[in-house]
């Protein structure tokens, strides 16, 4: 059968991320040899994206036949009575998900919540591969790529590093070798792409964004598990990563939830205050521009090392967001005043579907995404590597700047005509 | 039986509501006779409160004797084991409560959340008896007095309005006839308080909160019932008033909601805005202290004939909360994004079971509290008239400046003592 | 001469703006007869502007042969030099300005600074003619009409509340009479304009803005003088009304200002708070759009009958926008803390030359514009007549709700093409 | 003469400035030998201040014989007719002030004022000095000690990193060489401390406040001079350092300020976006607390590594603040429509006497306060090593929650009591 379980292979972890002189904020994508196992994520019930996903399918599976396509097991089902080649994914027995383990690149079609939903595949991994994306209509604010640039854009990704020029290519010689993905370190696979040489190529540019690490606690300080999508069934009790924020919220019920904000860990804690609010966010820069934007948050430049702490509604008068180092240690405790309810907490806009009772906590950190080694050495551990929009306006280092003015209308001038 | 039902007695409305010189924008409270009928809510599960009740029913029926007490149905049901003088309420049947028929003044024992519970038994009434208000231990907002005052508090209200310094006290001859509660229109009657004379009578004053109509739609227009404990079993579709505000609110999933908002009438309704947020709140001056300064809106006076239109976490850089006129009509819709999941409506912090689905609307107006005859004759109907405190720093009209400083801390100075 | 001064000539004031039913917030301009003493503001320095003027000048003095056109003394100058018909003005002597006495309708030609600038003309006067105002390029916010409809807007002004169709007219039979302006109260007047009849007249929508009323006074109590354009030479020391804000500020040496804010009349005066801040502004509802705004504020509709408090940097945590009834009177007190410097003080943006020392008041409350007679025979003094624009979608009252999206880009949708 | 040129002596800089394991943000003090030259910065115009200058002088003078006090010219000249030891200050000419090659450590008696004050005097400085401040009354924000643990204070710094416990001391063998400062290598020293020993010596710890390194340029991109008190006479154009912001204001005129931000060195600057606004600030996370937070902007942790832009009074409903990496080059250019009038700049509460005109630039980046060698080798060069207070809560860096609560009362909870 084409339906294959992902055992059988293994993905070739991009080493060679670098920073770069000219855009000197943003890193270098060296792929040491091109990359093989691609997982895609789509949006889910959206007839458009489900078409947008056939024909990139069929485009990645001519012009890169190398490439092994992995999809989430619900996806891959339907997509191999479509394809006659080999579609990929990873056990059935989806609790159990060691995707970080499989694929070299992960492609998104949808909005925001699609690549939110790609790395909460990923939210036990702490090497998590490159993210490409891609979204139908109006762009999202995560650094997708409009899909109408798809080739160029894949192609990009795929020669990024590719010490010189490709030579054109000889003929479709690449075939499926019928028996599973087969691991390719040799960087010659490159001269197998389809299609003209680029000339020479020139590197994808990876914002590496840093994500909360999240544990949840039980009121004797014992770890409580997570759920899909985060968590895997045989290691439930990990802390988990975020790409936006940690959500505690009052849930349905219109009254006041209580939450004590403590810093630091035992015994240098301290407590920084009791927030009396419909709920408290901790976010990442990234998760700067959604929840906690409309909480009143200000905007974070992803690469800012920092934590955001960021009330929901407090009812004081006095509660004004705060930015921490990104290593500060913060627990969030229920306090015994809410009322016997539950406190709701959600994930990346993943709801728990237990919720919190008084005494238990949500410890978070943030990730530290630039290791201590020397700088030529650096490995770059951690983050989610997000490879952002190139050419045009958009290019480089100023996506953000263009996402902050053409998506959220930041300081939009007054007047008619806007 | 001394539990007796409420059919029995009538009430004395207080007819002269006048306004005042020196404090302008507070009214006199004049009762034509001595209030006679007292409905006496309480906060629940809190034993200290719970012993004040006591205090305060004993410490009535000893000096106002000819008053008489109304308790709602599940607390007189407990009190009329313990005391040996008529309790009253109203219909066992709690779904049909025609307090506004009934009570010619209501006292709560709690804080501001048992103001607006008994508010909410008023909720489809257009004229409201006058609310006194004592708390416990720190105060609250709502213009509330100390317990520790109860006597002061209640005699000033008792005798508010009465022509001339009360003569002494004769002797205890008043008794409960034991046959239900009469009516009282005779103002001699004042003189039956126990205690000395407290030399000429000053009047209570009483500050008129205006409250928001509300009333709730299917999609075709057609108007959808009230729950209890605003509305009446046989009376399910009027409209309700809130003393602070209406909520709309995406519950317990962490996805936004999409809410627009319309203003005026068809057909000169025209469309405000789209919220697309947490939710979004209409209140009332009143309820500019509550949720909608924990939202970001601004402290409106409670004698600011006005609306206030405040989003709750909304996914835009440019909204601001919005101040309408008292008259405005405001129409909130669901739209059909909300993904099929409900949206949960609030009033005063009571969750309406069921929720609304797109399509659905929510009609909100405010009251008008002052009619539009010639100031004389001016009726004041609308609004809950609260007694507010009198006695040092917090008297008369300078309560709100009060409340702002001392129990919200607004402006609070920096510094080490503070 | 045919630039002459202004003694010669009385207004015929509008009498009777009246509640009308459809639009139940805007009232309806009625006049007795025809407006005659035109008084024409522009803003200065733009040569579009002038040539505007120049055009608007032609046509209303042909096809409205009986009005009388008055201008600021330095502009009548230039003009009488280019027209050969009478152009009017006030006495030579500019620091002494009776428009209010003279000008039936006041037309401005610029955007909301002019419309500001005209209103100050009237600084001292409690009864404005109405304001019809033009924009060139993009609209303000103050509700006016573009330019380039300026015969629809003038005629239908002209005709408000002409009680039947116009006839249509024979010739060009009307003069000049050549001997300064004549009072008309003859309706029949009318009859004289130039054109097709227009059919039935509407009559044009006003909205009344309630302004501020300013008093500066020394520490003694007593009052100091306003300055030009607002205060007439030989009554300087009347208050000023405001038609935006009253603004105290640090000026230019950076460190904070100390002013406090009481509330009430002595002895119910109470203090507020102190505000340590950059500055303070006590706006209008009109206002609220303006420079509060920029300092946070909500935004309150001009029928909003109420006052803003709204500090600007307040070195505070727990200072929030304040909104108090109209007819509040509100004191802003120096305090000695201000280092030996002076406070600035500005009116709708014009800065008063001498600035304010520790112990000097600023002394505001709320125009009220409702009188409180009968309301068939209010009278509707106070506050500023603004002629909204009338046509398309922004007909009638709806003017704000489009100039809070069309030219605030209130809640602006997040996404690519916005 | 004992009024002595600072010329003759050197500064013997810490060298050590390591990072700890249990407060692993903070540093720790390590002196190679004694701090011996002691710049003392007070408050002006306070008898309060001026008498703690004298009883400190003194204790310091005894207790630390082998220490040369340095003071501001004006305040030599008074000091050295009331002590009979040497007091040192720098060149009179004090457009010329290198106190950086002087001190060894700075003191301040004073506010928050008063360490922006001495911070200024190293304005060009890359390596400042460690900075031990002590306030009067209340404490600022800025981490000082109050005065009344003076003593302790200071021996706990002085003695910051000295190997072992400090011996008793012998006798008062010490005398001051009466011949000008003497560098000391030897650690030896610490031996000459008078009183008790006091058991092994924990290290000072030092938060390294990173600074905004400021230039300003004309139309044609030439460097403007800065002034005094940062700009040294003969080198006026260099870059100077901010501790708290730098600010862009409208000044005295009640009129709009256009200022555009870029971001980025050409070729990669690209436009943020125009404030239209009462002026714009560029902070350091130090300043966050200070004017930035005025104006809305949130709270930074001192050692999150960035910019702040927070505008003033922006005129736009979606201006929200905004962090950046510390090394984000941002420049702000003054835009051609200022109506001709000069934009104020000011730095650190100190402003510029000559204002910028149209097409003149500010050009800030943030300074690194970490250079990036390996760990142990990290020599710490720039920043503000400010010496945070021990002992009780406050202590070690739980002195910035600390402030967060006891001085900006941050959070405070509503009620009576507070
Ligand atoms: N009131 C609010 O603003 C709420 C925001 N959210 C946010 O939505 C996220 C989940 O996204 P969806 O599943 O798509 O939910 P959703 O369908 O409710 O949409 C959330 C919106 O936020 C945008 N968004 C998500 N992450 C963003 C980012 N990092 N920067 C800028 N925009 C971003 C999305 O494009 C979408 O427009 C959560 O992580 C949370 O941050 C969730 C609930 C309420
Ligand atoms: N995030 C927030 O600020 C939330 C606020 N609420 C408010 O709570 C109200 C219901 O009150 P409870 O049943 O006691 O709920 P609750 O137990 O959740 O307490 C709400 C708090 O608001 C105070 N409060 C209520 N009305 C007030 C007013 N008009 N002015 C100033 N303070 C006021 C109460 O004293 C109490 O401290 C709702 O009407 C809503 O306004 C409800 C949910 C969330
Ligand atoms: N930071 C700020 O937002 C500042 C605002 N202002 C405002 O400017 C007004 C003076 O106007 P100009 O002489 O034209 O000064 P200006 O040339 O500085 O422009 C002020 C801007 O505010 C607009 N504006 C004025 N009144 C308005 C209103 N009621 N609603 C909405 N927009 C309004 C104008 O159209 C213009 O865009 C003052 O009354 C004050 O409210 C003045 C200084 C600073
Ligand atoms: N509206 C406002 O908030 C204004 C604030 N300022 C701030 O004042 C600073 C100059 O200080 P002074 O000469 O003492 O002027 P000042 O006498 O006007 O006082 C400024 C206040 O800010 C406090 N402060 C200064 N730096 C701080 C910091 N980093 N964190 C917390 N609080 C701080 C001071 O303790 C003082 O209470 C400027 O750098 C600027 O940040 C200056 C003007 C207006």
């Amino acid at each position: 059968t084409r339906f294959e379980a992902s055992q059988s292979f293994h993905h070739a972890p991009f080493l060679a991320i670098e920073a770069q002189t000219s855009h000197h904020d943003l890193l270098a994508l060296k792929w040491p040899a091109p990359p093989r196992n691609i997982l895609c994520i789509r949006k889910d019930d959206d007839d458009q994206v489900h078409s947008a996903l056939l024909e990139y399918i069929t485009h990645i599976k001519r012009d890169y036949p190398e490439t092994n396509l992995i999809f989430e097991p619900y996806l891959a089902k339907q997509l191999h009575k479509i394809f006659d080649f080999p579609i990929y994914t990873v056990s059935e027995d989806d609790s159990n998900v060691p995707y970080h383990e499989k694929a070299d690149l992960t492609t998104t079609l949808g909005g925001d919540g699609t690549i939110l939903h790609a790395a909460s595949l990923f939210a036990t991994a702490t090497s998590v591969p490159p993210m490409l994306s891609f979204s139908m209509g109006t762009l999202g604010f995560l650094g997708e790529w409009k899909f109408k640039d798809y080739k160029r854009a894949f192609r990009e990704v795929y020669v990024s590093g590719h010490p010189s020029p490709l030579p054109e290519r000889i003929g479709n010689e690449v075939t499926d070798g019928g028996s599973g993905p087969r691991v390719t370190t040799d960087a010659s696979a490159w001269a197998n792409i389809k299609g003209k040489s680029m000339g020479a190529s020139r590197s994808s540019r990876v914002l590496m964004r840093n994500r909360l690490r999240i544990g949840i606690f039980d009121s004797d300080g014992n770890r409580l598990p997570h759920e899909p999508p985060f968590a895997h069934a045989n290691n439930k009790c990990e802390d988990i990563f975020a790409l936006n924020e940690v959500l505690l919220h009052r849930g349905a019920l219109p009254h006041l939830a209580h939450i004590t904000i403590l810093i630091g860990t035992p015994p240098h804690q301290r407590i920084l205050t009791t927030a009396i609010a419909d709920g408290f966010l901790v976010s990442t820069p990234t998760g700067s521009t959604a929840y906690s934007l409309s909480s009143g948050g200000c905007i974070v430049h992803p690469l800012v090392s920092s934590l955001l702490l960021t009330p929901i509604c407090p009812r004081s008068l006095s509660f004004r967001p705060v930015v921490l180092p990104a290593n500060t240690p913060v627990t969030l405790r229920i306090e015994a005043e809410n009322r016997g309810k539950e406190i709701e907490v959600s994930v990346d806009g993943v709801r728990r579907k237990e919720g919190l009772k008084a005494g238990m906590e949500v410890r978070v950190v943030g990730e530290e995404v630039r290791t201590p080694g020397a700088p030529g050495a650096r490995d770059w551990m951690g983050g989610v590597p997000s490879i952002v929009r190139s050419g045009g306006a958009a290019d480089g280092e100023d996506h953000w700047v263009g996402g902050l003015n053409g998506l959220l209308k930041f300081n939009y001038p007054f007047g008619e005509d806007g």
